[in-house]
């Protein structure tokens, strides 16, 4: 049984900030993420994009942000589970919780933060037929290593930001890219379906619209997809990959059972202090939700500040919370 | 005149960031600062001091948080009045405002966002005689240029940090400090309170406890002060300089006067939005209050980022807001 303070769920931005904000009230934490490594949404969906909204380090890659958040938690020695699914969350006798995840891990607690981001998020799959037989044999729902589709033929699907930007960012690199897309306009941005549509026309990409990738074809690899137009008509396409991209779908997964108040997927907290419907149970980053939330990471940090003030009566019940600044204090390491 | 979409109150690191939040809706800024330069406490106070819960940019010195800010903004093109205090605010017919400085300059916007910090903060001055007359003359109420105290005599005051930190500073730079104070047990961090304690042990200060400074004395310039013991016994000191550090008094200044609702000099705001009981008028970083409001940074961004999606009714009344990641869509300048 691993014992701490505080058993964070999600090891992305906003749970690894919030181990600073535990650490300064001397408060320990171990975080639990079903990913292999630490990071969440910046890790896995986006590792090599700048992000520009982090205030002092515009264009900060991804990866480098992670990289900062974890120098500046390290000294407050925080635990790890990685590759594990949180399952159940058991409360104690005296009020505290024991966090279970799919491996058997236990964490005894005095207080869960949630910081789940997307929670345990799936792909939108599109209705094609045996899309699902050829996953991981051609069909990939995310870009992870462009490098893959070096010289590779490749057929895309959607009609948001994701599928324009991989289609320009891919068009330089795959022998051939085809875009496929139900409608004639697109919903994301004007400056990249400005771009895709001159590639289009100087003959560097195909572009179909006003149809849909249907089925699917080829003997244990993929081999070809079947392109319906709203008309009907059916064409056949040569292709080594199928990237459909019509977003993610969060799913809260077993987060759901636990009785919180949950709207549209998301956790329905208290802005005074992120605090759940539950006791001890907190909230913070993208899972949560309250009349004008922002899904930025930034919102997520001030959460992470509040909350874990809110927190310390948990786990230190005879202590007075003395609030001090890092400026005038500096951090001090346990 | 001057024209904007906002008119910001306070250049600081809330206020700096702002810019940013309102140029992703593609709302133009201008801002008014008391002080001569932008980056308000981190600029005036601190600017060498390591600031740690910066989230992602942990010990970062605090006139580098300020130049990242202003890069981040930079493509915005906000407009600076510098060094003119905002003096009164006058309601148009069109619920639009004109706000005015004291040296007349006059802005026109849609919106105020009044992004004041400590508002136009006074160092609290002690009850000493003749201290103002000696201002300039070798009494000083922060420590800007610690060179300009090298091998020179110094008596410091107080029993914070303040305090205890420039103590312990200046003593490897005067030629002798002296650290008066009226108890004999300090606020202040426990650690540097010990250092305290040792330098005087050592020799390499002077620590008289349990005393005040009374009186200045010298001649057009500081050369002494006398120093009163609780026990009303009266030592006096040569010394040239003389550092009283009791804090800074938060002065609401002008605003006062602007029938915002204030508590405790602070103004109050509704977090779902940031706003003020004025319309049109919202408030962000330390100058606002509400229930578990945290003076810290990284909470001034996240109301910085809330309050524009609320402003943007009243600079764009018949435009839909659509909320787009700058992760996906960049950041379009002016």
């Amino acid at each position: 049984m691993i014992t701490t303070d505080i058993c964070i769920i999600g090891a992305g931005p906003v749970g690894l900030f919030a181990v600073f904000e535990a650490g300064l009230l001397k408060m320990r934490c171990h975080l639990i993420d079903a990913l292999p490594v630490i990071g969440g949404q910046l890790a896995e969906i986006y590792p090599q994009k700048p992000i520009y909204d982090i205030p002092g380090a515009p264009g900060i890659i991804a990866e480098d942000l992670v990289k900062n958040l974890y120098m500046q938690i390290e000294e407050f020695k925080p635990g790890f589970t990685l590759g594990e699914r949180v399952e159940s969350l058991e409360k104690q006798e005296d009020e505290s919780y024991i966090v279970k995840t799919n491996e058997g891990t236990a964490v005894h607690c005095q207080v869960v933060v949630i910081a789940a981001g997307l929670g345990s998020f799936e792909p939108r799959k599109p209705a094609v037929e045996k899309l699902e037989y050829f996953e991981g044999k051609g069909v990939h729902y995310m870009v992870k290593k462009p490098e893959q589709f070096r010289d590779q033929n490749v057929v895309l699907a959607g009609g948001g930001d994701s599928a324009l930007d991989w289609t320009i960012f891919l068009a330089d690199i795959a022998s051939r890219v085809t875009l496929v897309h139900r409608g004639d306009t697109f919903r994301g941005a004007p400056d990249s379906a400005e771009k895709v549509f001159e590639l289009a026309e100087k003959g560097k990409i195909d572009l179909i619209l006003q149809s849909q990738v249907s089925s699917l074809g080829g003997n244990g690899v993929l081999k070809e997809v079947s392109i319906t137009g709203n008309d009907k008509s059916v064409i056949k396409v040569p292709t080594d990959h199928f990237i459909p991209l019509f977003g993610l779908s969060p799913k809260l997964g077993p987060i759901a059972d636990w009785n919180l108040g949950v709207e549209k997927s998301a956790v329905v907290v208290d802005t005074l202090d992120y605090s759940t419907n539950i006791e001890r149970i907190y909230a913070i980053g993208d899972i949560n939700t309250y009349p004008g939330k922002l899904k930025l990471i930034l919102c997520g940090f001030h959460e992470a500040a509040i909350m874990m003030q809110s927190a310390f009566k948990y786990v230190y019940p005879d202590q007075k919370l003395s609030f001090k600044y890092t400026t005038v204090n500096g951090v001090n390491p346990f």
